[in-house]
């Protein structure tokens, strides 16, 4: 591994389409960051499973968290292997073949070997991380949590041994036969937005949607 | 296997928030068809891979399809056990503690043994079944796909063994005694939508965007 580039090896060579694959961290890192949403493959008894959570980033790992009694925590906090796939749709692609319709999209598969954080100390450090990034502000705001919730949580971290990026976007690309045909091409974004905050009816009067989290308001 | 529910084992019990598991087919079918792309889990050699591909659905079969060319494709369609996932995150929904922030979401994971169709008119019939759900008409717009197209395309079916639905929805479920607290509380939601479409500048003139994709317009 370079500072900048991970290394390439059957594992996470992009095998189709290469000319949209990436291995920079500059790549993968960006499109990590852009979603909330990993899918967490892992293995029992031979049988694959892929978990949906929430995860973050901190410099080259990942975290995601959970109920200790969660099987896919139970699971990937022993160490063992596990590839980490997160993925943006960004929309149709129309063409005039049905061979080249695609898909635009960004997504990362990261490979490393998952390890539990060890003390409620190192959980509420990355716990604040995570509230960090997603909500600036708010960690500050809440009831701390108490050493009983941190015993009940798992979370889980993984040094990215190696990653790719693979990244399609812009329009169709057709068979220059293709172009003359009276199809409409082009493409259809998709994007994922806020809609209007639904305050809990519970809350005590007076209180006001916050600042720190106007970011998170319709558009 | 009833006809309504699927049967229940270690393999696809919902360990976590039971109460938010769900085994019927309409509501597993439901949050799968609201689903475009899923995360197809396979193991290589003991290595976990994890592959985000569009997918559909016909009855109790799942099917996605790619270059035949393709690692996951290649792999799977042996007739491996696979995993698929798929999700819709809905929001974020933000407690008064940080143990009870949690997320708005929808997933199926799925599991079956997945082979791959055999023949060009098969594999035909299927992408006609993926292109008519979602853009109805245009199947009979575009250019059929030649024998050449079809023999480079691998489609993968996987009969639907077992499923579990899993749905988090509403507002946060605070402590009792945090209720007080001056933390504003809520669910802040997020949804997918469509952008304006980009027409291909290589289009012909004259063409107009087509009625059958109106559904497809900036909203």
């Amino acid at each position: 591994m370079t500072d900048t580039t991970f290394p390439i090896t059957g594992r996470n060579k992009v095998k189709r389409a290469p000319l949209r694959g990436a291995y920079d961290k500059a790549s993968v890192y960006a499109v990590l960051d852009e979603c909330r949403i990993c899918h967490v493959g892992y293995v029992v008894d031979g049988q694959p499973y892929v978990t949906p959570t929430l995860f973050w980033r901190d410099g080259n790992t990942l975290y995601w968290h959970g109920s200790s009694a969660s099987r896919m925590l139970r699971t990937v906090k022993t160490g063992v292997n596990v590839c980490v796939t997160a993925s943006l749709f960004d929309g149709w692609v129309m063409a005039r073949s049905g061979f080249h319709h695609s898909a635009n999209y960004r997504s990362v598969m990261a490979y490393g070997t998952a390890r539990a954080l060890a003390t409620e100390a190192e959980k509420d450090a990355a716990l604040k991380v995570m509230m960090d990034g997603l909500f600036p502000g708010r960690w500050e705001e809440i009831r701390p949590s108490t050493t009983q919730e941190l015993k009940a949580t798992t979370v889980v971290s993984m040094d990215i041994e190696q990653a790719s990026a693979k990244i399609r976007c812009g329009g169709p690309i057709d068979d220059d036969a293709d172009y003359d045909l009276p199809v409409w091409a082009g493409v259809l974004p998709v994007r994922q937005v806020q809609g209007a905050p639904v305050p809990d009816p519970k809350m005590t009067d007076g209180i006001e949607f916050p600042e720190n989290l106007s970011a998170y308001l319709a558009e």
